[in-house]
């Protein structure tokens, strides 16, 4: 007889109790720093219909998109007419078109919550994880995108991480050097694919990819000599100089390390004129957040000034950004399993005795304690053993010895001591001993 | 040109602001009722593999499973590998499977997650909801069921319901029944269906019922006897009391009533010999609680001693219980939004202050103040109207004459009343006007 397969779906994970309360801790440590910044918390359904989501994250991004499959009599039909979201991002967009006169503009939002792709599952990527993302609708000011980068970056910090290199850019920039360098327009994606790998293939291998991809051997050559020198950011300068989208975008780009750059914690906000960001919806500025100890970004986001007049006829301009909230967990240290024990396990000392026990707990519990009862009867050598494993610090034992004398034997797991109590003694005793005032 | 549509999918919400507060204190309410009693967390993926959960919800629960399709290669066959999970006790089944050497027996674990069923949307019923579960799995104790009975009462009293009917049954008692009366077993279903409605339509209709059913005349007519008079409760037992069955069902309910019974506050425990609850995976002691004001359930639970079994090769007792939590809500008073608004709004005169307004922000965050910066320029009456939406109570102002000064004007949004302020004490003032102590 074979077992059946009880492991969770490939790319997903069960969260046992330690987990679950390290994730917490995690997560309630970003929702304070976003609160604090005044973002307002928001919660859309698992799945949107599935035209809300197609065409918005690019032709590889609509591959890992989670179909559901129609129902009833529609379900042999084999098509699909919702789908898992992909990001918080899309489906604010829907929230913003539907209820922006409820919600009022400028609109700070922020989303903590799990997103679905069917990627290649590998070390800290899933096919579930969660996304904690902030955004601001209703605003074209940097001012805007200088505060999503300073709450992304303070949050970051208020976990902990330190020395991370904030990088900024903006699309517009891209479409400046694009331009300037005479790149054809059908080949501006792939090249900006091949640019925004220089930190990881070096200058000779982005040359190498250009060459590979078609470019013209002029632009390229253009582009070897700028990306070669330790002058790249004042080459870029320059170029941009040429182009009034490059200007414009550099505009963008100072403004907001103006803003920004001197007063952000745990990091260096930089100008990082190659980087791209894969997702199609973005128009304006866009950063990316790496941290030192690992060579993917753990937060990232940008302006979208168009993908809300999709689901509305008036565009409404948002920035937003995003922390990648697994690599994080995978960068902290796993620490203490921070589970919250109850006070005091009441142990069953066998079927007869179970009415008294659970009258115990009963009491104990309208005393304001955090009561675990033992839900079973049987040796107290597995009841004194569960509560150590769960850390409980004492345990009571009502035996027919306690039962005859009218006590309760209170004993104390750390170190073993036992004492005996008088039945309508223990609540007080028991606060007294866990250092609680008087019941209240 | 249509606007397209920016509705949430059928059957589900999108959550504003206040009303994620308002869902989130009843969630905390909860789960600080839960842990208190000794209950820990797991979490579990949305989805499952659909092989998990098929043939567990009884046929008409397979029709209301959300099926993936598969993706890739695979998706033109337009056949489903995963499912979302229709509810939180399958999930835990497989893991306690798949993990029992790690969390050990007994254990008490929670869940509140949303799940999904593609109901027919109506008031109070959701595609995607919220469920709130309790179970104990790995004690086939009487105390294991009145624990979750008592738990499950106390996370609904400490939210504010009283006066619940908390009624209690076993399948066992149902068999009994069954037996006793000579019902033939393929009858047993349909049987238990109508006797079920009884509260509803009253004996005469659920006689009808069993008539229309195909139910053997004279065990109509004895049925109708039982059902007609005020003695219910003592006729079942008599019924009962000539089955093997029945007898060790009624033994399981009167020791639960013993157990739970005196100890529920907010409520009454009775027994509920009709009460047949729909899932397929039950096999002893079943509960459901009422509150008075709705004729639906708002909790209910019960053992399935058999369900851990289909995962592993050996049998894991387990029961527990589920709180509806969406009825409750529609219960609770909305009451106020509970919103957590920043203590500051600082607003930006226009993009030449930008710098100094951002700089102030940081500098009174530093002082551990939770800071909205408004994330725009423009007119100040529109800033001072989002800072009152969105319940702040001060605000910072800073034109050309507050910069050549050196100084901030405060506004409170209460009062009307502005004060300026030398720069560098903003922090501070702001601070004991909020009745915060030192900053540190």
């Amino acid at each position: 007889m074979s077992t059946p397969d009880s492991s969770p779906p490939s790319g997903t994970r069960d969260f046992l109790p330690g987990e679950v309360a390290r994730r917490r801790q995690v997560f309630a440590t970003i929702r304070r720093v976003f609160e604090d910044h005044g973002f307002a918390p928001l919660d859309t359904p698992a799945f949107e219909r599935l035209d809300v989501l197609l065409g918005k994250y690019g032709e590889e991004g609509d591959k890992l998109i989670f179909k559901i499959l129609r129902r009833g009599e529609h379900e042999r039909t084999g098509e699909a007419d919702l789908a898992l979201r992909y990001d918080l991002t899309v489906p604010l967009a829907r929230v913003m078109a539907q209820y922006s006169d409820q919600l009022g503009e400028p609109f700070k939002r922020y989303h903590i919550a799990p997103v679905w792709r069917a990627d290649r599952p590998g070390r800290g990527r899933y096919r579930e994880f969660a996304q904690c993302d902030v955004d601001v609708v209703g605003s074209a000011s940097t001012v805007a995108d200088a505060e999503v980068v300073m709450v992304v970056a303070a949050a970051l910090h208020a976990l902990g991480l330190d020395g991370l290199d904030i990088q900024v850019n903006s699309r517009r920039v891209l479409a400046g050097l694009i331009e300037t360098y005479g790149i054809p327009p059908e080949l501006e994606g792939s090249t900006l694919v091949a640019l925004d790998k220089l930190d990881k293939i070096g200058p000779g291998g982005v040359v190498e990819e250009l060459r590979d991809r078609g470019v013209p051997g002029e632009a390229v050559d253009r582009l070897s000599g700028d990306l070669a020198g330790e002058t790249l950011d004042g080459r870029v300068r320059e170029v941009l100089g040429e182009s009034e989208q490059g200007r414009a975008g550099l505009a963008e780009v100072d403004r907001i390390l103006q803003l920004a750059g001197p007063r952000v914690v745990g990091g260096k906000v930089r100008f990082a004129p190659l980087l791209a960001r894969g997702l199609a919806y973005y128009t304006g500025p866009i950063f990316e957040v790496v941290a030192p100890d690992l060579e993917a970004s753990i937060a990232s986001g940008g302006r979208y000034d168009d993908l809300i007049g999709t689901f509305t006829n008036r565009d409404i301009p948002a920035t937003g950004g995003s922390i990648g909230v697994e690599r994080v967990l995978l960068l902290l240290e796993s620490g203490e399993e921070a589970a919250t024990p109850a006070d005091v396990l009441v142990t069953v000392f066998d079927e007869e005795a179970a009415v008294g026990a659970v009258e115990l707990a009963a009491r104990l519990r309208q005393a304001g304690l955090a009561v675990d009862l033992f839900p079973d009867t049987g040796r107290l050598g597995r009841q004194l053993r569960y509560a150590d494993r769960r850390g409980v610090r004492f345990a009571t034992i009502r035996g027919p010895d306690e039962v005859e004398a009218g006590t309760v034997t209170v004993r104390d797991l750390a170190t073993g001591e036992q004492q005996q109590i008088p039945e309508g003694e223990v609540a007080g005793r028991l606060r007294d001993l866990l250092g609680a005032g008087p019941a209240g």
